[in-house]
């Protein structure tokens, strides 16, 4: 028996259902004050008075409890989008950045995404498993309680599956469920720099038929961008997943549009991701084929952008929208989600119940758990997060701080502070 | 005895002395790799190599050890501009303008500063000692060592003693040291709305000399900004402050250019805080006349700004600058100085170092405690704290999550991550 008995919550703020919200519905959230929440063999079985519980499961005096008084209950989070089983540490560019060098400038002096495959070719596998359950921890404390996590620093054979390995041991071994994603074409190894397309060969003919097998990854990711992937090479990728059965998602119009979003659309992806430079034809080519977009303000804060993804406009279009931290050593080194939250309240002017969708059951929705995640409903996993404050307003109104309490993963507390 | 020893500090970051940095200074930090700190009754006795400290200490075997491996070591944290000790809460106020409701719609709507000066005239001081001190709590695991905390929401005379009463007791019992501020002219009460300079001749004929006896205040502030306390209102409450031997220090220029700074500068003012619309001219007004910039990036942050203070531009004029939080609950509800370090680094284009000096040594001296507090040097208190990461760039670099491993006050480690 693995039975917990959450009482006296504040406020229950959840979305409900199996399906992504999307435009005046990306908001829609349900919220309840005063109820109980009973976990049972790790699934959510109950949530309402005390005076129901009693007369349904009797007064559960030897029930483990969590007390919820003047905290708000809300679906555990689902970060869409990390690349967690990174070596190396690029605090040294960041320096660079602030004194005002460019991405180029940067690369030229040995920096960028290269710098991080050279230090993760170098690593074993059991160094990418060590740093990975760190940032998950970290994550868990935040209140993830499942992840998605790409490889993309190996760019070989060996070293995606040294990766994908890595992801999998770490999920086995952590509370938060993860979600593995294949990355190779995340950028052009060295030894291809000179017959780019001869590496998307080498992805489609050789790379995903391997790391397809076993389970070792549900997503096929690529990097789709000026200077990196172009669309014919990121449909070439994609499509050699899809065919072994590797869901697509990509990298879309982070920096200019590169037709990203409508290739997404045309092969039917399960999310664009970033999209700061989407355009209206783009959102709309979304839309129309239910592609999610997933965006990561996390990004536009840490390169010290201007601009942020069009929330507003991309809520508008129809399109429903995820937010994640896009952890990984570059561009954004995070694990936090509330703090994502607060940057889309505060520089995308997403609406509170607009965010809490968009990192519970969308998030969820875009990594294909919707029917057990996202969401506080009976029959559902039994992934929560307390949150400090009396209703979900606190979550961006007290900002810069940590407001997890508790967090509960399939009706454990899995994290808890004194 | 109360002995503790810090050992392998990766990198040791401070800055030197016991003045406030500027200018070219203002990034002036020293860098140590590899050493030891030894604390001895509170006080730092030993900065050096293992082999130097054997030499002067021997062993030290029964001595109290911290493990600095992999970590940086600072000075503690000293946030120099928070008004802690409210009740009540608004998140609504929060919720409003992310529906772009403006500052006057939600004052209309019975917001603003009167909403949380109504809610702490009806708390009793022990309510405020509590929040003063939940708030103290996590500024500790955030590794803040030394507050200045504001009065303000009584505004009367009793309201403005139960206040200071609450930040005396607070500090007594808190490891955190406090610094309190008497702040009466922060509005104007609903009682002297239509009669505004008699409010004014309360607070320099009743209210100063009633709080300035026994240490209850250590500074006079004023909220000197159009619409509220105008140049010569708040002039005459600084000198009323200052004949009582309150140290003056002011809100300045936070929303248009009220003469705030230059007159910061007139009365040899220790700060002029806010500064976010200071002029070239007021700038160097204070440069002239050794006035300390005390800016707030929360502020922009919480209240969707597209501007922050300009503290290159401070920097470059001569004003030594200091960051804090501005911690209060309708404009930077955040007790977290290293989330304001990062709003700095990435919105202000402050160095790391400059932020560095900017929340310890600055900070402290614009507290007068730059003798004691500040840097990390043989005789000043132990103060300290080791933030995650072998070098001070982390402390910018991994953003949106608390970097502090554990925090020392007085010798003592009072705070640690397990």
């Amino acid at each position: 028996m693995n039975d917990l008995l959450i009482t006296d919550v504040a406020e229950l703020a959840t979305p409900l259902g199996t399906s992504p919200l999307a435009g005046s519905r990306q908001g829609e959230i349900s919220r309840r004050q005063g109820v109980e929440v009973f976990c049972r063999d790790g699934e959510i079985s109950f949530i309402g008075t005390p005076e129901e519980r009693r007369g349904r499961f009797g007064d559960l005096d030897g029930t483990a409890r969590l007390d919820g008084a003047g905290c708000t209950l809300v679906p555990g989070f689902v970060d869409a989008h990390t690349h967690l089983p990174w070596a190396g540490s690029r605090e040294n560019e960041f320096a660079m950045r602030l004194t005002g060098k460019t991405y180029l400038e940067i690369a030229a002096a040995g920096g960028g995404i290269l710098s991080t495959v050279r230090a993760t070719r170098a690593a074993d596998v059991d160094h990418l498993v060590r740093n990975t359950l760190r940032r998950l921890d970290r994550m868990l404390t935040l209140g993830t309680t499942t992840a998605e996590v790409k490889s993309g620093y190996g760019l070989s054979l060996a070293g995606e599956l040294k990766q994908l390995r890595a992801i999998r041991e770490a999920g086995r071994r952590h509370a938060v469920d993860v979600v593995p994603t294949l990355l190779a074409a995340h950028e052009f190894p060295p030894e291809y720099r000179d017959d780019r397309d001869a590496w998307v060969e080498v992805i489609a003919e050789e790379i995903i038929p391997a790391c397809a097998v076993g389970g070792m990854a549900r997503f096929c990711d690529v990097f789709c961008e000026q200077g990196v992937f172009d669309v014919e090479q990121s449909r070439r990728v994609l499509l050699a997943g899809a065919e072994h059965g590797l869901l697509p998602r990509l990298h879309a119009d982070e920096f200019v549009d590169s037709g990203g979003a409508t290739l997404a659309a045309e092969i039917g992806a399960v999310s664009a991701d970033h999209l700061v430079a989407v355009t209206p034809e783009g959102a709309a080519a979304m839309a129309g084929a239910g592609v999610m977009a997933v965006l990561l303000p996390g990004v536009s804060f840490f390169l010290m952008k201007e601009s942020y993804a069009p929330a507003r406009r991309l809520v508008s279009a129809g399109v429903p929208v995820v937010l994640a931290t896009d952890c990984n050593p570059g561009s954004s080194h995070t694990e936090s989600i509330p703090f994502i939250v607060q940057l889309a309240l505060f520089q995308m002017k997403l609406s509170i119940e607009e965010c809490l969708v968009a990192v519970t059951l969308n998030a969820a929705c875009c990594l294909g758990i919707g029917e057990r995640a996202g969401s506080i409903e009976v029959g559902k996993s039994a992934d929560l997060v307390l949150l400090e404050g009396d209703s979900l307003l606190h979550l961006g109104y007290h900002f810069g701080v940590n407001p997890v309490r508790a967090v509960v993963k399939e009706g454990r507390v899995v994290h808890q502070v004194a």
